[in-house]
């Protein structure tokens, strides 16, 4: 089978075609072939060689991918041949609290993902695609979408009524969008494009900031909710936006701390989340748990991930720089041909 | 100022109008003169005397008001005099479980109710109404609404996703419909009237079932969740639906036990609650905290109450006797004239 | 090597000993071999027949044992040779909600049990033993002592303060007793015999009530409760004891629906669990996340669980008819001879 | 009645005895005569004129006090004249989240506090102390016991077999050893005091940590739960020792920001919350529910509060110096004589 590897060293220059042999089911195993990929800012980090880890190489990226079930090994009891399967990123974390996660086993790096043409899965790491969305919008479940589901519903038990700030427009603020509109929340969302407040908007928004005319945006959110501060913060710009994230959530409010594509450095004192009694916590993707029960709700809502662009697979490099570009509304995804 | 009491002795035929002087405010207490009214099964009850408790008389029945603010005690912070506010069902329950009600302090028996012109309550136990509501649709929330809340989501954590069943389509049923729809969940309806059926999907319920067509009606929702089973049933039915209940609820789903509109007459085999390793739970309206957290679901979601008919408040034995016919969609009023 | 199997049919008689070939471990497998069992009324149920499922024939019985890992297949991240483990009782029940499980993987019946010199389990399907633990006691653990922790932990959220009510001296309630007292809750016990409530009381209760002679226990447990009720119930008395419960439990407190010791014949009317706003589940053992949990606390508190009688493995039938007899106080348990 | 009064501006200097008339009790009042009062960090800073809010004077300073009830005002339904109770700090945050909470209700600033002969207090904001008690012991639960047990019990769902790291040896870090131990959870304390380490020691904790040696002590920390970190932490030293509380908790672990004994200065990186997927959150001491709760813990449990000194209370001056000292191990209290 034809796949990309990173070999060699990091960078985008050493993500080269590769053959390999189709990967045979041992116990408790499925084979996908794979139908579409999506790009996550880790991907993008792995590749380049900027992220925190370094895996031996050579290595197969990508986490997030959708393909048909085409074997299944020994005692497998949740899928079929002819599944149609979302991947998990986090191999062997079934449910519960991260503790029951084995962080070794990501997808993606360490273990080899989605790049391929098919991929060997254990079946307790693979979750069956909802039938209403495309190969495509399937594809980006795994990290984005499961990122906001976790924060919002399985660790903070959104609630109708409640109400939700993201910040940006990338998938993990796309869906967080789309999942809170969803369970009846109130959303604000911030941009530096009027335009793309605009399409927030128009996914469900209740309102949109633009940072860039209003650089005290926190302010803005603080008038938007009557001074209140909102219930839940999809924090995804690390340290530069933190501190304003603090003033505009809600006393005893969530902030999920999710990324950092404002940068790392940046520095904030710790006496604040006392002082405005906030709950402050990393979110790590999430279980298989919560990536069935949001395909639970994406089902019954009929929700459709919200896709800026699709390059064929084999263009995989290009599609990680629009990444990086941060020009993009929600997810970049890659398409294979049969 | 004009007030109904019931006088004497219970039964209809005593619900008699009243001269009484206007209350005044005493420290910490709100005097509202009464706007609307709604009627719930226990006024119906407490009035004809069938109620399990018998109060003393005189009463001045029902639970269920909304006015105006006319007066504020000493030491009041949460409201001020022109606010419109909903009474609450327990007076001195704020917030946290059953245990922190004070269980003696329920407006309309023992404490005088709302069936007059003014009413003094403490400001504790008032909550301002939303403002997109009349005052007919106001009045429906103290008892049947925050019921709907509390078992749903104050104590039932509804996701997105999740499937509800709401049996029949009185004011609790049509409630916990709307506010599920509203939490992006799935509900399934039952009546034996198609017209109701209909009217339950118009506000979104996902299907309805006919139990008079279907009389084993649990498999029409065990065929209608792919022999899953729901994650929560709304049972207002009493004995004679329990059976069912357990057996479209799924394994480890949850059946609120609110109500026996079938009677109070029959019996199950606890067992079969192991069998089904369901969650059972008794719903006692809610606490203060339920209905501010709903009050907030409403306004975002701009949710109106369905109100199936309004009288006069007058006419309040009309409106009773209209309630015990069952024939109503939603919630039956009483309206105060100037 | 050497096991039990049920062969031909159901019943005492038919359990026999069997030779059989030392499992081969598979991608993901442990082979343990087995050093102590323990005996569970469902067990009995099995063997006799009397199980509300008969599973297909021949069958090794027991659900819980406690081995030395002599072999790990490919890809095993949980454990090494030469660990000591337990068995599982659900082999695909990772953590989260009841809903996580996979139903048919039972051990001891759909799936060969422990009865046997060794035996093959899946790596999420084992949990280190407690260091401090004889074979004996570790073997204990999987079912009564998970289904007690799981009831009061994992559901119940138990925390100090809170009262228990354990019915009986059974292998679940001796363990529900040792881990609220371990947890801070306050203890009350019921037994027919004094000899066995002295003994709850060494163990940490706070009281006993004699059922034989108090056969309206109910009363004597409010009594002991200041007429409040006790927070929790472990209820292994079935229908029988289940009204009482339901008057000995606090307004909003929880009954944990387990066994059946009583019989399973009896009726309840429903409305009974709302006229008290109890809140009622069936517990169905537990996840290996509360296997877990419950293990750190066995460390911490330095438990050991109380074992009634020990037999060699060779006498099984000798120990089931024990269970049977119901004289038992703790757990009923089998040694493997090297 | 005497009191003191913080009178004309802050400072120790101000802090002068005054004569008031004893209040009387109006609607839903109590009016106790206080027996003992404990001292908080905060009341030191208030008296100081250091706190982060300045109060308008004069105000009688305070949180903690404990008296007996010597009348009660009309619609009292709580408790009786003769009652033993404790103040409440938040005198209106009776349950529920801290939403509920109406923060400018606090005692002892803005509202005049206990350090008088009597006090007036809402019914909903006092708690009956614990009959095993003395006077002293019962006056130091209000802040620092409710707020340890809010952190690890309420918010924190602390369960038997957890473990907890206490920084230093102030009264909320003791109050939350005692919880711990009673809870089956294992502790760890630091101090930079081998003589405190040991009555840690004696108190149930398992090990203690001298920062004083072991600058590093997450690292020790970290090599007492082998290398796994703790899942809850009582930080109540500020951004000094934040850092070192991040690494010292296990992945997905509590950190309770409470305090800042080491200073107010000192920054964060927020993504290192991310990088450790640890939940961090503000406890703004608790609810009345979570002092009844804890109040149960204590009956049951039998515990008493450690009392490092008594004064008479017309010392408050000493006694508040000898708190800003920083040598207590425990609570500072103060005594009423008849």
């Amino acid at each position: 089978m034809k796949a990309f590897a990173i070999e060699g060293a990091y960078g985008f220059d050493n993500l080269r075609r590769v053959e390999r042999p189709i990967p045979e089911p041992r116990r408790r195993n499925v084979i996908i072939r794979v139908k579409a990929a999506a790009l996550n800012y880790r991907d993008l980090e792995i590749v380049r060689g900027t992220y925190h880890t370094r895996f031996p190489l050579p290595l197969v990226p990508l986490s997030d991918g959708v393909g048909e079930v085409v074997a299944v090994g020994e005692d497998v009891s949740r899928v079929r041949v002819g599944d149609r399967v979302c991947s998990t990123f986090w191999q062997r974390w079934v449910a519960g609290g991260f503790e029951m996660a084995e962080p070794d086993y990501q997808l993606g790096g360490p273990f080899d993902g989605v790049l391929a043409e098919y991929a060997r899965l254990d079946e307790q790491a693979v979750v069956p695609a909802p039938e209403h969305l495309s190969d495509v919008e399937a594809a980006t479940l795994p990290c984005a979408a499961v990122t906001a589901w976790h924060a919002l519903v399985t660790e903070g038990a959104l609630r109708a009524g409640e109400s939700v700030l993201v910040l940006g427009t990338g998938g993990v603020s796309i869906f967080a969008l789309q999942f809170a509109v969803a369970s009846g929340a109130r959303v604000i969302a911030t941009s530096s494009s009027d335009e793309k407040l605009e399409r927030a908007i128009s996914l469900g928004a209740f309102a949109g900031v633009n940072y860039r005319r209003q650089p005290d945006w926190a302010n803005a959110v603080l008038d938007l909710t009557g001074g209140r501060g909102v219930d839940h913060v999809i924090e995804v710009g690390g340290p530069a936006t933190f501190s304003q994230s603090l003033r505009a959530v809600r006393v005893g409010g969530q902030i999920n701390v999710i990324g950092y594509l404002g940068g790392t450095e940046g520095f904030i004192n710790p006496l604040d989340i006392f002082r405005r009694q906030a709950r402050v916590r990393g979110i790590p993707v999430g279980s298989r748990a919560s990536f069935e029960a949001m395909v639970r709700a994406i089902r019954v809502k009929q929700l459709r991930p919200v896709v800026d662009r699709v390059y064929p697979w084999t263009e995989a490099i290009d599609a990680l720089r629009y990444l990086e570009s941060g020009n993009h509304f929600g997810k970049v995804c890659l398409e294979l041909s049969g």
